[in-house]
């Protein structure tokens, strides 16, 4: 089962790039696939046969296929060797924890706020102008970000203390995309999220996600 | 542990009913804090103490605080009893799917479309206006929907079968509002929710959680 061959389908999102991040914080090898959205790559038969939402990442495990990047993470920690400093914990109590960030960063700092500004602000060719959504998923962000700004600021290093965990991959690349919409993080969560890049598992995935597509 | 008091923070929303409905599938006994969203309810400071992002649900179960519906769903899936026809898989596998579907439903059909609906076309006197954000989000739902009807379609009575998940309440609480807002689902996924509402604890929950507040 674990000796099985795992497959990566996608790069060059923030949403890939999680994935990337925990397949090297996992010291796991991997296939790519590089197709990257809006492409047409995510739109062929053969893509739809494996994701018939037709969008990236998906992970192919032997005969498993599972979709959707915080699902991902989790199944990666969940069915292989914990490394040395990762946090799988095991009681429901803890579990429930990291699955609540986890749903956090995904709803509240992804889906209905960064992707609503990458749609109309980043790319309102396709999906139209909408200068009062965007408004509101930057308030909206920033509101979410500094209600959990404190609770942050006294995990230690990460979200639990020492050691590092699938909710801290979430809540990082949620931090990050956030900056990179110019959008001015609390100083604590500044200050996690340069702990949490300078992983050297950060940069590892950083460049294989983006390479020679940012500069 | 099991023994310790639950109390369920708000009600009103479709993401409390989520957690009416478990707890009623799960036969539990709880307290109810009938806070709603908008009523200013949410923004005491006794609140923030329990939520600091000021949101309902929550859930107290003694000492823990679990917040987001599905992860507090999970959390009682976990940690209580299986009822017979309710499906909480152990193995990783089995886990990852219904951790997929509960994403996907979120990300997907909840947090950048549904909520986006409610924002800008349900309350513009507080969102403003945002025509095209609306209609990209109900086309995208769409799709989204149209992209699993399939699948949906070749489980059986539910996602995984005759017997019922916390998967299933994400996704019926996703199509429903999908229905509130007149967005027309595919036939196949119609059906499914039919199944899904026809069960006694849904109709219990719906009964709880809007009592008074509709007709």
């Amino acid at each position: 089962m674990a000796d099985d061959k795992l497959i990566l389908w996608g790069r060059g999102s923030g949403r890939t790039m999680r994935v990337r991040w925990m397949l090297e914080e996992f010291g796991l090898t991997y296939d790519i696939k590089p197709i990257q959205s809006r492409t047409g790559e995510t739109q062929t038969d053969t893509y739809a046969a494996i994701n018939p939402k037709q969008k990236i990442p998906t992970l192919q495990h032997g005969d498993i296929v599972i979709t959707e990047s915080p699902a991902i993470i989790s199944y990666i920690a969940d069915n292989f060797d914990t490394p040395q400093g990762f946090y799988v914990p095991e009681d429901p109590q803890s579990r429930a924890k990291v699955n609540e960030w986890c749903f956090f960063s995904a709803m509240e700092l992804d889906a209905h706020t960064i992707y609503i500004i990458r749609r109309h602000e980043g790319l309102p060719e396709i999906y139209g102008q909408a200068p009062d959504a965007v408004a509101s998923a930057r308030e909206y962000y920033l509101k979410q970000a500094n209600a959990v700004a404190a609770q942050v600021a006294t995990g230690g290093t990460y979200l639990f203390g020492e050691l590092f965990s699938i909710a801290d991959i979430m809540l990082a690349t949620c931090l990050n995309a956030g900056l990179r919409y110019n959008i001015e993080l609390p100083k604590a969560l500044d200050a996690y999220l340069a702990r949490a890049e300078s992983r050297p598992s950060y940069r590892r995935a950083f460049d294989l996600n983006y390479e020679g597509l940012r500069t």
